[in-house]
């Protein structure tokens, strides 16, 4: 059994390093205080006797030796990087619970047969550099490490003089190495786990998404003198793109997805007509087939909105991401973990992306969700109980340790 | 006659302090760049043996004595602080011009009856405080200087700091002396003088405004797990809003003010349905009574707009500025020195707020205006022609010196 203590003691001990008044976490990717994470992860892991190696674009590996090193290890883990204001388990469950797992192990004594390792995945949340599953897309090889290093962030800070900055451009590769499976354990980050009481949700894929960066061109013009007839309004603009944004996601009923959530104004002065808004944008289905007639459809329409406004609009679409289902062996572990364990549980497909979809590229994979309160995620008051975080450490443990022997 | 290269040269002197790559200005109040805007002023007033005092709000008055020093001043001025990505012109032109107004003076060795002053207006743009007018506000005392010294920017930085910061909090008191009458030369930034083809716009009064802050409290949600029908979004909610303001301006057709100019977004990341949106609006209009309707109306229907989108909406006037006419004794000086000078002139309401606004409160004031290419203005692109410049300063100096001379 994994100790439930030690797991909450570390994931309070881990929320300590970028806490924010309210109660959250804000541990961007790739800054100091990611930096201070990783830190203390690694140390935690070097107690143990793992030996923790950093690849290429910072994704860190903890291993554990199996009774046969040669085979491929099975690997654990999730990011220890946060939203701005984000709370403290969305990813860095995943990660501690990797770590409880290691030490469970060590105290009970036990060598698998495979290798195990625990990994923290660069850049998960996307923020920062606009694109999410960052490392663990460099590593499956979505995006070339060139194009990562030269993403930039909205001061103009590139990826790779971040990891430089923060000393975690590692010495590894990064690319897909032979791992014998995958295990990611999060937090459901959606209200269905809680709403039927259960303990457990067997992920059985994640849904598709696009995302895009936009930048609507008008014309700065003062506010007093400009009328009607000659403004070339850029917010205006937008807030009809926004609001084309919502009634597409709208159309699809609730499992529709579709959302600004980053968005800039210049010059932004409040007696500015405003003369150019930068703007993100996102959409997401759990079948495929919606997320590509959105992504057929939405640029003319948005397009469309912005000159009926007097202004131009340069859309940029930054990434795809397919439906992605999960191993059917590696998702029946957890299925088989959890009703021997005795928890309710019941299937699930994620909302949220995970880095688990890149690495299911390359390696079986399956996912472990446990239940957040009120359903509340990419918030300061994001929430969970000890007991809820040590059933899906549980759980972990029995798949990987089901994985790692079989 | 004034010297017209002496007043251009001096004006792209001005422009270089705070000079953008786009060919505008940043100058905004109270910065360092203010500060050495200012001080390049200082110098060239006491080049020519005029007394600078600067007031408690960092107001600038430099003084040429009259052969009556007992006469209240003739006062003329403008502001040297520009919007974030501004013009060269606005404000500048009419600080300079004064300046030149004195050069002018001194050349021809002409002594007034009243003593002149030159007044350079502290922080008349409003975009890093909130309150345009800010410091003729003070001085006319519209705002206590409390109340002032309390406001603070983006950054929480406050005026009372700002001022130390730079050392411009000066000992003298910010409040009404007595002054003979005040003239302002201003760049139009609008449309009209140039479409008719107009040199000289004489200001009969402003047009009347109220500006707002916005906050919107909506919740910040996963982008991909949040469906529809729970979320808070409060970016979407302004966006509404904004649509509002939009439609509330077109319902009084051309003459119909009304902008959303500044919008922040919390947390401002892609990948999270916005919590909170802080904006402003602001609305004019020539005649005060649809300013006084909009006033009575737009709270409510903005409120109701926001929680049709499930947030809550906390709307704060700022102030409210009913149309102010300029005074007929002034306003005919300005009229007859351009006839005298053979301009083509037409009278003319602003559509801007300036300072000559507040101080017409306590002293007989009128302005003058000249074009300004594509009525283009708080535009890096602003643009006039040296000849239209020093037409406006020739009326200018006709007007103060008859007024000074009376
Ligand atoms: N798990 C999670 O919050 N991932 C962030 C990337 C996304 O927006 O799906
Ligand atoms: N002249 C000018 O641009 N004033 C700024 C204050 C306003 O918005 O009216």
């Amino acid at each position: 059994r994994i100790d439930a203590k030690r797991l909450w003691d570390s994931l309070m001990s881990m929320a300590e390093i970028g806490a924010t008044p309210k109660g959250g976490v804000r541990r961007l990717t790739l800054t100091e205080v990611d930096r201070a994470g990783r830190q203390r992860f690694t140390e935690w892991c070097e107690a143990l006797g793992l030996q923790v190696r950093v690849d290429a674009i910072g994704n860190m590996f903890a291993r554990r030796e199996g009774r046969d090193p040669s085979r491929p290890p099975v690997l654990m883990g999730s990011h220890l990087d946060s939203q701005p204001s984000g709370g403290k388990f969305d990813g860095a469950l995943g990660v501690i619970a990797g770590l409880e797992v290691m030490r469970t192990l060590h105290d009970l004594n036990i060598t698998t047969e495979a290798p195990i390792e625990v990994v923290n995945w660069t850049d998960e949340e996307g923020s920062r550099f606009g694109h999410s599953l960052m490392g663990s897309g460099v590593w499956s090889g979505v995006y070339s490490q060139d194009k990562a290093y030269a993403l930039k962030d909205v001061d103009g800070v590139a990826v790779g003089e971040a990891l430089e900055a923060i000393g975690y451009r590692g010495p590894h590769p990064a690319r897909p190495f032979k791992a014998d499976a995958y295990f990611e354990l999060h937090i459901e980050q959606g209200p269905i786990l809680e709403r039927e009481a259960k303990q457990i949700g067997i992920v059985t894929g994640a849904q598709a998404q696009v995302w895009y960066d936009a930048v609507i061109t008008g014309q700065d013009a003062h506010a007093g003198t400009t009328p009607p007839s000659t403004r070339k309004d850029a917010l205006l603009a937008a807030a009809r793109v926004i609001e084309l944004v919502d009634a597409t996601m709208r159309q699809r009923g609730e499992d529709g997805r579709g959302t600004v959530g980053f968005l800039q104004v210049h010059p932004n002065s409040r007696n500015v007509v405003p003369g150019e808004v930068r703007f993100s944008v996102e959409f997401r289905h759990p079948l495929e087939a919606e997320v590509e007639v959105i992504a057929g459809s939405f640029p003319a329409a948005a397009e469309a909105a912005a000159r009926a406004n007097g202004c131009s609009l340069q859309l940029t679409e930054l990434f795809r991401i397919p439906a992605q289902p999960f191993d059917q062996s590696c998702v029946a572990l957890v299925r088989d973990a959890a009703a021997r364990l005795g928890y309710s549980a019941r299937e699930i497909v994620s909302g949220a992306g995970h880095d688990a979809v890149y690495v299911a590229r390359h390696v079986p994979t399956a996912m472990i969700f446990t239940p957040c309160k009120d359903g509340l995620s990419h918030n300061e008051e994001e929430s969970i109980l000890p007991e809820e975080a040590a059933a899906g450490c549980q759980v972990l443990f029995e798949a990987v340790l089901a994985r790692a022997n079989r």
